[in-house]
């Protein structure tokens, strides 16, 4: 211990450890296609938004106060009304350092210890961990193939409500649900707006992957249907690119200067938002349908690589859009069984009771992002990953038309 | 109150209210000088940086871990052995989102409630703040016209040691003091390292205004001269732009892989990381000669307008580089009594209790920031300050070489 770390709180949290890459097949978390990317497009509206709005880089926040770059703002809103059925202004948008800040600055403003709050049994993980730092005791909203279940739902606000608990939300992934991929049908939509009012529960409404959708029909965003139960939240990493670290929260304009004053971080970056403030008006529509098709193509070839490697063994959950599938392993099988043999062989996933309120309802799931992968790294990562399955669990006995051994 | 501000947290901050634009003489806060941007290598450096980097940014940190972008960590080292006297690596190199997160990230490495630190009489308004919202006990350290005065801090230490307290850390600015301009000599620097040393306290070292300086003498940081009792904070916000919030940690490795563990951002922001890195090896040190001959010029215009319109009734202390001049009005004079009429004037600026660990200390102290403004502005401003001075406290009678009235 040095005269430095002897100073240190003795309660911090694991350093990081030294950094080295990413393993070959690396389905974890939410990184998206570098081939993808749109290159082109944004060192363009780089060059061109950083000479146009660069005097205004000289003021915090681009001298447009704390809620964020002005012009970003109008356009996210024009874009909101025009794709999810909005009909707000850019006063109705705070710009934050990815959608993850957004759902922390809503944890801070509405949650502290021993509060309630609901969210969906697999959801994003990192804002339910926040949400037990702070003290929450977390229920699950069941899901099933289409979603929250509303009735699941219904009967959880009943209970709190007769123990006299009002929940301080109901946080959902509607649009492309993380990491089921499933989407909310419009009645259901319905329905939870009537149980919100009902109960006097906010909706936090996440759809950071509901620009990245493999067919055409998106139902309206909850916050179009009920902007007096919900609050927004948005992203371009899934879009744009992780790293870039740009989001947003909708909300009404009072919400949204009340959840700004928690934003301690002098504001989001200036750069990121002069450049998608450019390219949201040209090159963006068309860079999401390229991207929505090009993740199309790797869902089909990672879904004939697990047909082709696990058989029956596994249920493969076809997700309506976004980067991730979710399995499904057998009756009884933990999934974190696979942890350390599959690490040896360089293959990383998300194992299920990590996405999961209750650890066991997730215990035989694992999510696998396929969207950063080339092909022939996706093909080889199933097969390799349903050989060290094979080897530690005996199955799946057949794979691409021969026995394991 | 509506069914989702009713479930608002009822300890929240003050929300932020509607954005009205800056007022006219705005001397406040630490924004810098548009017309000395550095557009045209930061446009370029845009197109070419994302153009080299974007696939990377494909990748939550670009692929590189929490750190940051390794390149951008080895050339700030790079430039800290070359400018600032030290023998660092990438790998002592922490990214930050403006020098803010990582004094944010200090704080809360360190200090819980009850903690003791040790702050300069004088100091940065927001790292107070944050400190005091953790809890700590503020001790100030006595500063006079070069710093930090070293036998006060001595016996400070000496009285804390003798009721068997050791500080958390010495927060010190010593190179372009913020708010006071002064520099540290070489000489109280080893004396400063010889204290810490002995009483076992870590120095904090905030060097975001170093690389603007007026005469081309900076002793070495401290971290140069003393790695095993210092960590460094610095800043691209007042050479670069403050909205694209990067800043840097400078530690020994394990002590930066620590702080990191409490970064819970996913990462800055790779726009500006990427642009940053590539402008840091081609056109910043042009730039920040460039910036700091037009801080000189703007510190003589508002020296002058001061001189010329308050006359000996107040003091001015010329900084040493930077963004700020400080100003001491006469003994027993409560600088905030001008708050409110200025106001009214479309004056703003920083009063010196906002900025001292004792109010009293600073009851009569004001910072102007002169970077940003045109000189004409900062001419007038000053004339107007005067005159609402003068109506407000009788003073100064004379302006300009004409009577008031």
């Amino acid at each position: 211990m040095t005269l430095i770390t002897s100073q240190f709180l003795d309660n911090l949290p694991v350093a990081v450890p030294p950094w080295s890459g990413y393993p070959r097949y690396n389905f974890v978390g939410g990184n998206i296609d570098p081939e993808t990317m749109a290159i082109a497009g944004l060192s363009e509206k780089a060059r061109s938004a950083v000479k146009k709005h660069g005097p205004a880089m000289a003021y915090y926040n681009m001298g447009n106060g704390p809620l964020g770059f002005e012009l970003l703002r109008d356009r996210i809103a024009d874009r909101m009304n025009q794709q999810r059925g909005m009909d707000i202004t850019g006063d109705h948008v705070l710009i934050t350092s990815g959608s993850a800040q957004g759902l922390d600055l809503l944890n801070l403003s509405f949650v502290t210890e021993g509060d309630t709050v609901i969210l969906e049994q697999h959801t994003y993980a990192f804002g339910a961990i926040q949400l037990k730092k702070l003290g929450a005791r977390i229920l699950p909203a069941p899901l099933d193939a289409k979603g929250i279940e509303m009735n699941g739902l219904e009967k959880t606000l009943q209970d709190l409500a007769s123990q006299g608990i009002r929940p301080k939300f109901i946080y959902t992934i509607p649009t492309v649900q993380n990491p089921t991929g499933s989407i909310l049908p419009l009645e259901r939509r319905h329905r939870l707006i009537e149980l919100a009012r009902q109960y006097r529960v906010p909706i936090i409404e996440d759809e950071c992957y509901s620009e990245l959708m493999f067919h055409p029909n998106r139902p309206p965003s909850i916050y179009a249907l009920a902007p007096d139960v919900t609050i927004y939240v948005g992203s371009f990493s899934k879009t744009l690119s992780p790293a870039m670290r740009l989001g947003f929260v909708v909300a009404p304009p009072e919400i949204v200067s009340q959840i700004a004053a928690l934003k301690s971080d002098s504001g989001t970056s200036s750069m990121a938002q002069a450049i998608v403030a450019e390219f949201l008006v040209d090159g963006y529509d068309d860079h999401v349908h390229q991207v929505s098709s090009a993740l199309l193509h790797k869902l089909d070839i990672i879904t004939a690589a697990l047909n082709r490697e696990f058989g029956t063994s596994i249920d493969v959950h076809r997700p309506t859009g976004g980067l991730f599938v979710w399995l499904t392993f057998p009756e009884g099988f933990d999934t974190r069984r696979l942890t350390a043999p599959a690490g040896k062989e360089g293959i990383i996933f998300n194992v299920g009771p990590d996405w999961s309120i209750d650890a066991d309802a997730g215990m035989r799931n694992m999510r696998l992002c396929f969207a950063h992968l080339p092909d022939k790294v996706l093909e080889d990562g199933v097969a390799a990953l349903a050989q060290v399955c094979f080897l530690e669990a005996g199955f799946p006995k057949r794979g691409a038309n021969s026995e394991r051994t």
